[in-house]
């Protein structure tokens, strides 16, 4: 391997192995991350170790403190229910801007497919419904979306998406034995429906306000499991950090 | 002073230092920037360097290259326009939401201290405008809306207003001397009133849609220099960086 | 009974035998409206027929034309398209307004009621939806949402509504055997909560585009009933006016 | 003279007669309109009379009174507001709707030419500003905006600028000598600007805004009247109709 390629693969392994640390709840929110214990534990050196860091502070996920070096960040509800809205508003700007430039018919011809394919997910009776398929499916549905988006504005969604709780994928997986989770499923795929019909007929505001809506629905599910089931909050990533 | 507080100081440095180099185009868009000619011209290490790099990156003045290293970005027409549009809509993003969670009365009273004296430099004929009173009152005004808003969303504004093109102050202080520009900026002052107005009355979407067409008054000053007088391209900041 | 009830009475008769005449398809879309043949028919006098006629050309069902004398109107497909648009953006109006201006919380407790007895005729398997329930508590709400807006307004919505496709009601009641429909209205009732949610919050923005999004389901229906099931078209009022 | 063309002229003189007469202040706010007494002072007999009097019901000029007939309504501020409001929205939709269907080229040339001619009455010094002819291109370009839309949609506009105070021209002609009103004027025509490129984009959301934005500078004016200089109602057609 040359000495670039071992760079590049050192810097990787240091952002996931750091993010996946913080994420899981392995670092109290607050505690201030120590770059020694970092590097030891995941085998890594200084340099990447501090590039991953920096990168992990401009998507959200650790504070740089006065005395230098970073902490883990803790969120309030108020952080996690305006991550969702930024979620749902750059979303909405994507599609708005899609429907008012138009998008070509082959694009469109992919997003109907993905359409057809959660639509089988849902057929029969609600306690038939593939689930799995369908978390996988929403995930390539909204990546889809995003794919319609300027550079500009798909960076904005990645780093925004790499909070976890704002990702669409957020709660979707962690409620498949909740009988009311799973109905409201049938009015969320209403939503893809309308949004991409509201693409080709050009409607930008209501693609817009489909996409907000939209994420409305990750907000809703946060509610619930912060406020009547919280045996949830340790299966939902990073939700941990959440604190109040 | 001590070891941590130096080591503060030299990224500070660094950034500026940097970020300074690319903005006045000092360095070609697209050419990759060597770490070491860059730390030897500001006088600054390696480590420093390379997370002033990495925070560029997200600002998205610099792209990482696949080879290792980062390359100045270079801009097309609808990059410079995508980012005004998303500060437009951020900035819309922290209205609306003020607006529909109420604003504390000191708050108002400052933003209305700061629209009287905008006003102020508009008094009496077009020609005896105080211009760069304009442009500092102008800028405070902006920073003052962004306040309002919670730190996921305003971070997000600091970031994207980072691109120098895309900030609210980009076009105003170099066409004093253009007329038209300045009879305009009685209609950007409207727009202020207009915006403090809609807080008011909890007017979200009109707040949200003032902040949206206010930013416009950006995307047009770019078409004209970009297409009427392309002498103005050297006076705007980072405008050297747009290809095409 | 004096003078005066008797007149207010013939004008009522008349008013609803003629829309009643008009909307059942009992008369051809376009064919002129002999007054002679309708006094008879209805047992009225001419005055306050003609006094019908001026208020139903105002609602939209019959047209004046230039010979004198009126005719029943004909609808294209765009022009139920377009009343049902109509009816989402005045009744998304409302919405808006209400949340901006805030809503009393004795008004608030009487829609949180109605969506509570909605909710009622959704429990259990989608088999045994109570369908009859739903549709009169759905008119009812609606009609409780229109009572938010001020008189300005709310005559708007009535004179919209009157055109009877256009009705939230309009294509309700005539579907209940078909599954899809009623699973559809999971969806509906969702967005049902989700109005009364973002008066609550203040959103009027989100508001606005709620409803604007629940009339779609209007259409939907009606797109299904043109394209998919013309069999339906004469258990839809008034639909027999729609020509191509 | 053919006794229907008789007729209809009767119709037409009786509608524009009382119009006129509620209109211009000539019968008190809230006082019952004798039929007996318009049927003489118009020289017109009471059918059309009759006719005349519903037809303005709808417009919302009168109102019918329980014990049968019409009384001249008499509007609070809040009226006033919210059919300015509604204005807003009416043609907002109608340039939404354009926005996304698309406008043929030949129209847009139009709209286009009308902006050039009320460019030309802005030239020079705000002194010697075309007033005339602004107020009276104004007026052309709004009907030429309404044009955009389907008959459903330019139909509920006509009715609502029926209201005099509601119209694009109400406040217009009257402040001719007001100079902050004249310089407001720049601020109206960079609006129309806007509006048309929005059209031009197909950014149906932004095309929207813009229309209801434009609109409450009529509620602006509306408020200066009411409040700072209450010598100028007289001069609006129908504010005398305001009370309180």
């Amino acid at each position: 391997m040359t000495e670039k390629a071992e760079r590049a693969m050192q810097s990787q392994r240091a952002l996931m192995g750091v993010r996946d640390l913080v994420i899981s709840g392995g670092i109290r929110a607050g505690s201030r991350l120590s770059e020694v214990a970092l590097a030891e534990k995941l085998g890594i050196s200084r340099t990447p170790l501090r590039a991953a860091l920096a990168r992990l502070e401009q998507e959200g996920l650790v504070d740089a403190i006065p005395s230098g070096g970073y902490a883990v960040r803790s969120f309030t509800r108020e952080d996690v229910i305006d991550a969702i809205e930024l979620r749902g508003v750059l979303e909405g700007t994507a599609l708005r801007l899609a429907a008012e430039r138009g998008v070509a018919p082959a694009r469109m011809g992919e997003l109907h497919r993905l359409l057809a394919e959660l639509d089988q997910t849902q057929k029969g009776e609600v306690e038939e419904m593939n689930f799995d398929a369908y978390v996988d499916l929403n995930a390539a549905f909204h990546e889809k979306l995003w794919s319609l988006a300027s550079q500009t504005i798909s960076r904005e969604i990645e780093r925004v998406t790499s909070l976890p709780f704002a990702s669409p994928s957020a709660f979707l997986d962690k409620q498949a034995d909740v009988m009311a989770f799973r109905r409201s499923l049938y009015g969320a795929q209403a939503q893809h429906r309308a949004m991409v019909n509201a693409i080709e007929l050009r409607e930008g505001a209501r693609a817009e306000s489909l996409a907000r809506e939209h994420a409305r629905l990750a907000r809703q599910n946060l509610e619930f499991v912060l406020d009547q089931d919280r045996s949830l909050i340790r299966r939902v990533s990073a939700l941990s950090l959440v604190v109040g």
